[in-house]
């Protein structure tokens, strides 16, 4: 039996359940070893107890450097599920000791600069392997791809994706939306301009438009949605091999009603995270709703009336039924002393969007794609749904571990042949993921029914 | 005759050109050895040919540690007109070889944490002696202890400060407004949320909404102006011994029309510094417009028509005049490639706005305040016009440079007993210095007349 293969683990938060459970499944077969390094790895025991000849776990404090050195250095391949800023410093760890990386986050500049070193050692910076980026870059390729090989050319993509509520765990929550994912990420989210591109032209939108520009879409068997442009879509033009491409965007997809709610909270500048109040906690939530409007109210108006008044809302418009149902405009305590606006409402949001452990999250995403063909123009589709089994177990913890898992396999199995920073947008890297991920755990993209637009 | 005080100035671009005047006009009486330290001393010589008994310039680079150490050590207070980033690293210079020093700029956090080892070493880190900060303090100072040594209690405090064009400068530009200070700081002006008081109750604008509602204000002789708040009112409270008042304001002047004007850039996202277009640098201001609308416009319209229709302004509105005399509906290329919309705009205004050699720039503040004395309740302002002389002796450059410029004179003087961060709002300090200016350059607050407003 040839030697094993040593894979390191770095992090092991609730996100890496997927992902770790995974590793496990393949061990024996794949003769790895795995170590698991985390901040705290005494959870991990009981998952670990029936898996002790493959896998095993240690202390791991990322701020210990001498640690990371001698953890990456007794591996083969590393996979860190560490927050995306320290990357780098992981990177540049394993360029030097020439071990392999692969992460779910961003090939960000930083990363990119290590590109001819990890070459020149013959390393593989396999990054953007989870969901988004991820599975994103890895169905659109695919899509792609195969609309090229008809002989197709690609007039307009635009690519929503979400994590949201299963809808049976939406309850009466109105916006239909829970926290599955970094809540201040949340809070501050297309906090600059937006750009895309609509018939060949650059398309701009400033933050305070950006939510009431949301376009409506459904999914098959789920219904509506809303999705408002990421910051930037113009980047994946090259990635995806789109240069000359008329109408490209990449949106972020709520339930309908969520962004002109949002929108009002913009308007407030509820969102703002610029300027600490100076205020006390016990300042209540509707004083905190008056200081936003363009004129001290009337003391003998109603907080509803204020903000009705302001924003042309009617008082039984479903905006105002999503900003009374969060509570701000009642008497309820802040209770942060000295805050910004947004950090108020997070620690609002916290209490209102926190997935109950019997909750299901929801991920999904939709491609939307024109092409022409033979002197026609056609329209389709491409739409995934996962759902989260509980709190734990989420949709999002399995759409980002079992792609960057499976990438995993592939890379340790030595079946990515590049070197440097590479992405899954090469078919012979999303092939047999989107083809496990479909054969194994029922993920995978259904196709809507292509329409002809035009000759 | 006692041994010559040696004062070391730091940093002598065009906005040093009165407070070197200044040092210049007092060395021999007040037995200086003057030190001009700058990145390109020639210019100097000329100036400083008529002083060379108690004048030089020398070389001096900001990032040549060795050299700001040697200078330090071999003057007895020094002057900064660097960039306020540099001032923590030139204030540890001065405590650690005990040497006064004295600036215009913010005491930042990061300076006052040098508080304690400056008391300690018996060093004075005169700050904020400039215009705004500095005459601000000076003035709001002098008017507030009066106040109170009536026996009045202030009620409200609101004070405008900008620079702006002398009237017979302004020739035919609508925005009324030239460049006289950092013009990347022009454009990013208020981009964080402000909040300031009223009426005791905090009040926040964010930055979409903040030229929306700038208030009128007249200043005799002057006409009229309009003002929107700053960033941060609220810290004012402390340091003028204002903690108690119900309504404190500070915020930045214009010409009327100007922030409505520039309300239609902030809506537009013009003004948006976050986002690199990736655009080229013969993108046309119109089409750079067009991708700033909520959609794509028709292609018979005219850029005017597609703005007017979006920010339902009427066509011959002032704004629509303004904005198309900055010729952001023209076919001029934006002239930057792959810039944010702010640096597109920078680069436009800096054309429009360049202030010609014979320009004069004029400087405004005023302060209107209300106050409670024996049962009634009175109001009233004190303003202040500084007009330059033209493009080089500006009135920034004098209402910075003289304050500061007498600051010294009282530092070197032994006359500022506090050691640590100080702040010219002690009367011992801005008494003399007011003084002066009014007696020798003719630098003054004129009083409003006193209104009762209410028993």
């Amino acid at each position: 039996m040839s030697l094993p293969t040593r894979l390191l683990l770095l992090g092991a938060g609730r996100s890496a359940s997927a992902l770790i459970a995974y590793l496990l499944r393949h061990a024996p077969a794949e003769n790895w070893q795995l170590t698991i390094a985390d901040l705290d790895p005494a959870p991990l025991a009981p998952v670990l107890a029936a898996h002790a000849a493959y896998a095993r776990a240690v202390l791991f404090s990322t701020d210990d450097a001498a640690c990371l050195d001698e953890l990456v250095q007794q591996h083969d391949v590393v996979i860190s599920m560490l927050p995306a800023f320290l990357h780098p410093v992981v990177a540049r760890v394993c360029v030097r000791h020439r071990r392999h990386l692969a992460t779910a986050s961003y090939a960000t500049p930083e990363l990119r600069a290590l590109d001819a070193e990890a070459r020149a050692a013959g390393v593989t910076l396999l990054m953007e392997c989870g969901l988004d980026p991820g599975l994103d870059h890895m169905s659109a390729m695919q899509m792609i791809d195969s609309i090229r090989a008809r002989g197709g050319r690609l007039t307009s993509f635009k690519s929503y994706c979400g994590g949201l509520l299963a809808p049976d765990s939406e309850g009466d929550n109105p916006w239909r939306y829970k926290f599955t994912w970094n809540p201040r990420n949340v809070v501050l989210a297309g906090q600059s301009t937006a750009q895309y591109l609509e018939d060949g032209r650059p398309r701009l939108v400033p933050y305070h438009q950006l939510f009431a520009r949301a376009e409506p879409f459904s999914v098959p068997g789920y219904g509506d949605f809303e999705g408002y442009p990421n910051r930037d879509s113009l980047s994946y033009r090259p990635l995806y091999g789109l240069d000359g491409i008329p109408t490209m965007l990449r949106g972020t997809l709520r339930r309908p009603g969520y962004c002109a709610a949002w929108h009002a909270l913009v308007q407030l500048g509820l969102t703002d995270d610029s300027v600490r109040l100076g205020n006390a906690a016990s300042l209540p939530w509707s004083e905190l709703v008056a200081a936003c409007l363009p004129r001290l109210p009337l003391p003998h108006w109603s907080p509803v009336g204020w903000v009705t008044d302001y924003l042309q809302l009617a008082p039984n418009s479903p905006e105002m039924q999503l900003l009374t149902w969060l509570g701000i405009f009642s008497l309820e305590p802040v209770g942060l002393a000295n805050a910004t606006p947004a950090q108020l409402l997070e620690h609002l949001l916290l209490r209102k969007w926190a997935l109950q452990p019997q909750d299901r999250d929801m991920v999904v995403m939709q491609h939307q794609f024109e092409y022409e063909l033979a002197g026609l123009v056609y329209a389709n589709t491409a739409s995934l749904v996962v759902l989260g089994d509980d709190a734990t177990h989420t949709a999002m913890a399995k759409t980002v571990g079992l792609p960057l898992g499976m990438a995993v396999r592939r890379l340790a199995g030595g079946h990515v042949a590049a070197y440097g920073i590479v992405l899954p947008t090469q078919a012979d890297i999303y092939e047999p993921i989107l083809h496990e991920l479909a054969a194994e755990y029922d993920i995978r993209f259904t196709e809507g029914e292509e329409m002809c637009l035009m000759a």
